[in-house]
C-alpha cells in the first residue's frame, strides 16, 4: 500500500474516536506519526501502536572551545556530571525514574575519562576532547567517519535489543558553541543569530562567543556536511548524528530534545532526509538558534517549559505524551463503539 | 516559621541541585509551590514532596443554553459521554490509565440521568439541567449554595481518603457559553472578547453565542459572585467551585485544566483568594476567554498542546510533570553530594 493510503486510514481511525475532530491537538499528530512509522514497518495499517523499552542515550563529549571561557563551567564538569549520571543523581536520572525510561551514558571523548564500569555506561572515545574550533578544525574527517559509525552501531544495537522509541541527550561544556556554529555554517545564517546564552553567560561572554563562532564558520564555506562537522562539530554531536541515521534505517521514532540534539538532527536530515520522518520534537528551547533549527526541520515541539539543561531532559519529560498518544490511538472508543451520536 | 522563611529555604534547596540555577524552568516553580503547600501543612520545610493517589473528578452537567444551537452536539451527548467515561472508552480514561490517575465521574445534573451503579460514579444532581440563561437565571441561589456544598464535601472526602493532588474535569454540552458569561460578568470584559469557538462552531453560530452571552451578562451588573453564578453558571461549574474551596481549606494542590475549569477556579479565587495558592495550571487553551482567565489569576500553564476537549484531559496529561518536579526536588543530588564543582 502507498503512504497516502496508510495516512488516510490512520486519520480515519483517529477521527472516529469519541471527540471532536482535532480536539486532541498535537497528540493526534504524534499518534498519526507513530502509526505511520509502525505501519510502514509492518506493511499494513496498525491498530495498536507499540511503545517498547523507551531509552535515552546521553552522549558526553568535551570541547576545546571551552578554554575560551564561553561557558559558565570548566570542562572538568563534564566528567563530574557523567559520574552523577552513573550514580543516579542528575535531573535526567530523576526523569527517567518517574517516566520509566532506560538510560545509557556514552563517553564520546571527555577530557577526564571515567574509570568506572557500569552496565549502562559505554566508552567509545574519539579523543580526549575536540580541538578549539576557533583556531583549527575540531577533529579530523577520520574522526567524523568513526564517530558516525560508532553512534550508528550503538543505536542499532539498542534498537535490536527491543527499544522502539529512542531519545538522545548530551553533556559537554562548550557544546552550544559547536551547535551554533553548525547551524550557522549549514544554514548560512549569521553567527550572531545562532549564538545564545548557553546555560547562562554575560553580554560580554556572548559577544566573545559570537566572535569565536564566526572564526570557526569562516572556514566552512563550500564544505560538505561532514567536512563542516570536522571543522566545528563535537564528538557527542557526531555520534548523535550517527544515532539519527541508525534510527531512520531501522524506522524507529526519535523523540528529539533541545538545541544541541536538534543540531545533530538537522545534520542527519541533511545527510539522509528520511531521518526527518522518524523525528518527534520534544521541547522548544529558548536558546536563540533552536527556533531556526526547528524552522529548517519544519518542526513544532510538544513542550515549552523554559528548560535549559540538556541531558535529554526535555525528551524524557515529553515521553508520557507519547504513551498517551499511543493509548488513545489503541484504546479510545469510536463513536460507534461508545454509542455516541453527535448529530 | 513565616512563609518567607519556608520559601527561601525551598529555593535554596532547589538551587543546590546539580544544574545551573533556573535550568529546570517551570518544573522549579512547580516543585517550589508543592513544597510550600506541604511545608505549610507540616509546619516545617519538607525535604520530600509527596504525591499520593492523584485523582481527577469529572463533573458533568447540562445547560439550557444548549437549546439555542450554539454547540456542535445536542445535550444527549453529555449522558452518552458519561456512559463512555464509566465504560473506560473516553480520552480521559486513556490518559488516566497511562498516567496512573484515579477517575471519579459526577452527575451534577445531566439531562438524561444514568441508571448505572459504578464505584467511581457519584450522583449529586442539582436538577435535570440549568435553565436557558439567555432568558432567565440558570438556577436559583439555593441551587448555587447546595452545589457549592456538594462539591466541597465530595472533594473533602476524596482528600480525606488519601489523595493529595486533585484535578477537575468537566463534560457539559453548552458549558463554554456559561464559562464565557461568568468571565465577562465578573471581569467586566465584553462578551465578544470572552466567547470562543467551543469544540468548533461556525462564524454565524459564534455571533449568536455572543448575543446570548450578552443577554445573560446584562442581568449580572452589580451582583455578587454567587448571584452571578445563579444567573449564568452551570451545575458542574458550581460544584467545581466548591471543590476548589475544599482544596484550599485542606491545603491540597489542584492541577487546573482548561477554559471551563479555570472559570470555576477564577470564581473560587474571588470567593476565597487562598484558593490561588493551591492552583497549578496545566494547559493553555486556545479558547479566547482562557487567556483572560489566566491573566486574572496571574497563571502560566505547563502545556500548550492545542487540546480542546475538556474532560480534565489537559490536567491529567500534565500530571507526569508534577511527578517529575517532585522527584527532582526529593532525589536529585546537590553539587556537594555529587562532587560537582562549577567554579
Amino acid at each position: 500500500m502507498s503512504n497516502q493510503i496508510f495516512s488516510d486510514a490512520i486519520w480515519h481511525r483517529i477521527n472516529q474516536k469519541t471527540k471532536p475532530v482535532g480536539a486532541l491537538g498535537q497528540l493526534e499528530t504524534v499518534a498519526h506519526q507513530l502509526a505511520m512509522i509502525q505501519s510502514e514497518q509492518l506493511g499494513d495499517v496498525v491498530t495498536k501502536v507499540k511503545v517498547n523499552k523507551p531509552t535515552v542515550v546521553v552522549f558526553a563529549g568535551d570541547h576545546g572551545i571551552a578554554d575560551e571561557g564561553v561557558s559558565i563551567a570548566p570542562s572538568a564538569v563534564t566528567q563530574q556530571m557523567v559520574l552523577n549520571f552513573l550514580a543516579g543523581g542528575a535531573a535526567i536520572n530523576c526523569f527517567c525514574r518517574v517516566n520509566d525510561v532506560a538510560l545509557k551514558v556514552v563517553d564520546t571523548g571527555i577530557l577526564l575519562p571515567v574509570e568506572q564500569a557500569h552496565d549502562d555506561f559505554v566508552v567509545q572515545r574519539l579523543g580526549d576532547r575536540t580541538e578549539n574550533f576557533a583556531n583549527q578544525a575540531a577533529m579530523t574527517e577520520q574522526q567524523v567517519e568513526e564517530g558516525l559509525k560508532l553512534g550508528k552501531s550503538l543505536v542499532s544495537s539498542i534498537i535490536h535489543d527491543g527499544c522502539n522509541l529512542i531519545m538522545f541527550g548530551e553533556m559537554g561544556i562548550g557544546n552550544t558553541s559547536s551547535a551554533a556554529a553548525i547551524l550557522s555554517a549549514l544554514s548560512k545564517r549569521k553567527p550572531a543569530d545562532c549564538v545564545g546564552r548557553g546555560t547562562g553567560i554575560s553580554d560580554e561572554q556572548w559577544a566573545k562567543k559570537v566572535q569565536l563562532v564566526e572564526q570557526g564558520v569562516s572556514r566552512c564555506y563550500g564544505l560538505s556536511v561532514t567536512e563542516t562537522l570536522a571543522q566545528v562539530g563535537g564528538f557527542e554531536i557526531v555520534q548523535m548524528v550517527g544515532g539519527f541515521l541508525a534510527a531512520a534505517e531501522n524506522k524507529t521514532p526519535v523523540l528529539v530534545d533541545g538545541f544541541i540534539v536538534t543540531a545533530a538532527a538537522y545534520v542527519a536530515a541533511l545527510i539522509n532526509p528520511a531521518c526527518r520522518d522518524v523525528m518527534i520534537f520534544a521541547h522548544q528551547s529558548h536558546e536563540t538558534g533552536h527556533q531556526y533549527l526547528l524552522q529548517e526541520l519544519d518542526a513544532e515541539p510538544l513542550l515549552d517549559l523554559s528548560l535549559r539543561l540538556g541531558e535529554g531532559t526535555g525528551a524524557v519529560l515529553a515521553m508520557p505524551l507519547i504513551r498517551a498518544a499511543a493509548e488513545f490511538y489503541n484504546n479510545m472508543a469510536s463513536f460507534e463503539e461508545a454509542g455516541v451520536v453527535v448529530d
